[in-house]
């Protein structure tokens, strides 16, 4: 495996910032991946995710892989080809969305088979079949491995066994993979919110040996408390030197938690799916655009984000659009957010280069509990 | 009242082509006016409005007087402002949209009361309140003057009815619009389908007086012959040296038969309504990008339009996005089919300016008799 070259500019604290390089482009970390579920990130062009400062993007294999098929995004040059996105792509192994979304799910030793959500169609997932579709098929930059995502609560050992399942899929994912140039594989951490399993699974990861790890399992009904105690005990077994990516989360306060433990990548659907219904994240918290407090608010979302939907549209026509269920809103809203939300990264980094984290950090949990005070 | 000054630079049998000259901007004809309904040409952009050749759009008095309110439009600083658009704005009166959506209608000389068929508030619309709807609060640069949308089919005897209605409420408006720097206002031709009527319509309007003269009642289900009859019939009885607006008309063919007639204006949902749906518009008539022809179809839509949704998308993506539903689908198929529309237009501008229409003409219609007959 050809692991990509991470260099870490600054550290401040358990934060980092600096680059992981892929041959596709430079992704500056503290990083957030917006989720580009079906080969689009919902209701915005593909030059606005990238103008909004985003250097990669991720794509869904349980999605891609039922509509319109890996073979198919093959056949039409891969999905970076087929999405228009010509930066660094990382794709999730599918595992998580056949927990989520599909029917007829049945685990085995093998794999995973389930039947799509969209037509009931048949369809498995093993961890080689997963990496043949993330790697081979559609072309990722960054593979994820198969893994169980253990569910919430969870009894000690199921969360054992479960994590157990998934370092045999890493190993196996791992075998798949094989060497390539130009892409990486990542491993994922599970033992849900038990600290040996957590630091077991760490540890057994890293000797097997990946080009990154993923904390996964978490933003599952844990709660804000418990996901960074499984940060403040997972992150330090894994390596200083590979990237640590937090999977699916979060919102802007649970990114400057996890940076502050010493994450360097984020991905959620969060603010595109807020966005479409009418939701715009700012400093002081989320704000709703139904709200009639907005109907006469000629002020724009934050006129100091340098994105067109931040900046030149009032809260006024925001509101109107999204009361009346136009397309326009949740294309602004969606747009907003995802600017908004790299903004947040760009200023922790700037802040980390700074050695100024801590100050940044405190100033943000401060903003919130003002504006929830008010 | 100020006319706008209309400038033919050339015309070719009936067809014409110059410009209407508003203070905020020229206006090509023949032109096209995309619908922006509620303050938003749905599902773009406004700068993807104009960099797709749109000089106008039209605003629905009816939607906007039930969201976000006329007042309050006047308040945010008129509709220019609000809707994010700097250049001319045509406004409809509101009455047809009454007719055609509106619950509990009611028509008396006055005007007509109906309930919102948003939230079931009631209202009315009279001539005065139209115009001061239009001219006054929103600020439109060209409003038109309340009229009934004759129904088709109608009684000769209704359709004279309706149509001296429409007269009277012609000289209501008038009043009501006075003299207005940089505004005008167009008066409706009704009649139905009777010849007699829509000419006498037409003189009886042309004395009155107007800066522009809009033919209604069309595309109500009368059907493309009839349309064209109608069309022969009335046009000769409109000045030459003022714009000729044909209202909520229609399909590519519509458009080249109405110019062909010595129509200047253009309005239509169906660009963008049809792009939701997924339907594309080509010279060879609609394209259903549902359709499985098009599951693994790597070409553009139409690599000679200059506009990125015509030219840097493969119809598989755009299948894909339409089967699954994601808002990219609608968004690129309006914005699409409106730079297909406006390259329908600048072409048949460029044909009438060379003295080559009824070439293009023959063309048009051969391309699609040829796509039929595939």
């Amino acid at each position: 495996m050809t692991d990509f070259p991470f260099e870490i500019a600054a550290t401040d604290g358990k934060a980092r910032t600096g680059a992981l390089k892929t041959s596709r482009g430079d992704i500056r970390t503290p990083a957030f991946m917006p989720v580009g579920t079906a080969a689009t990130v919902k209701a915005l062009y593909m030059d606005q995710v990238r103008d909004a400062g985003s250097d990669i993007i991720l794509g869904n294999t349980y999605h891609l892989m039922l509509r319109p098929g890996a073979e198919r995004v093959q056949r039409l040059g891969g999905l970076h080809k087929f999405a228009g996105w010509s930066g660094p792509m990382l794709t999730d192994s599918g595992g998580f969305q056949v927990w989520s979304l599909a029917n007829l799910r049945k685990l085995t030793e093998e794999g995973v088979t389930f039947q799509s959500h969209v037509d009931g169609s048949k369809h498995s997932l093993t961890p080689e079949r997963s990496i043949e579709i993330q790697a081979d098929l559609l072309g990722s930059d960054i593979v994820m491995q198969l893994d169980e995502c253990t569910p919430f609560p969870c009894l000690r050992d199921d969360a054992r066994a479960s994590m157990e399942l998934s370092l045999r899929w890493a190993k196996r994912c791992q075998t798949a993979f094989g060497h390539r140039d130009s892409q990486t594989l990542f491993g994922i951490v599970q033992g849900s919110v038990y600290e040996d399993l957590r630091r077991e699974s760490a540890e057994r990861l890293v000797g097997l040996g990946f080009g990154g790890y993923a904390v996964g399992g978490l933003a599952v009904g844990e709660g804000f408390e418990m996901m960074c105690e499984v940060l403040d005990h997972t992150v330090p077994h894994l390596p200083k030197d590979r990237p640590r990516y937090l999977m699916g989360v979060g919102k802007p306060i649970d990114l400057v938690e996890a940076v502050a433990r010493g994450v360097d990548m984020f991905d959620c659907v969060l603010p595109t799916r807020s966005g479409r219904h009418g939701q715009a994240w700012t400093d002081t918290g989320p704000i709703n655009l139904k709200n009639a407090r907005f109907a006469e608010d000629d002020s724009p979302l934050d006129a100091s984000i340098d994105c067109p939907a931040s900046r030149d549209y009032s809260k006024a026509y925001l509101h109107h659009l999204i009361r009346c269920g136009e397309y326009l809103g949740s294309m602004l809203l969606s747009w907003h957010n995802i600017a908004y939300y790299q903004s947040l990264m760009a200023r922790m980094r700037t802040a980390i280069a700074a050695g100024e984290f801590q100050a940044f950090r405190q100033g943000f949990v401060d903003g919130l509990d003002a504006s929830k005070s008010d």
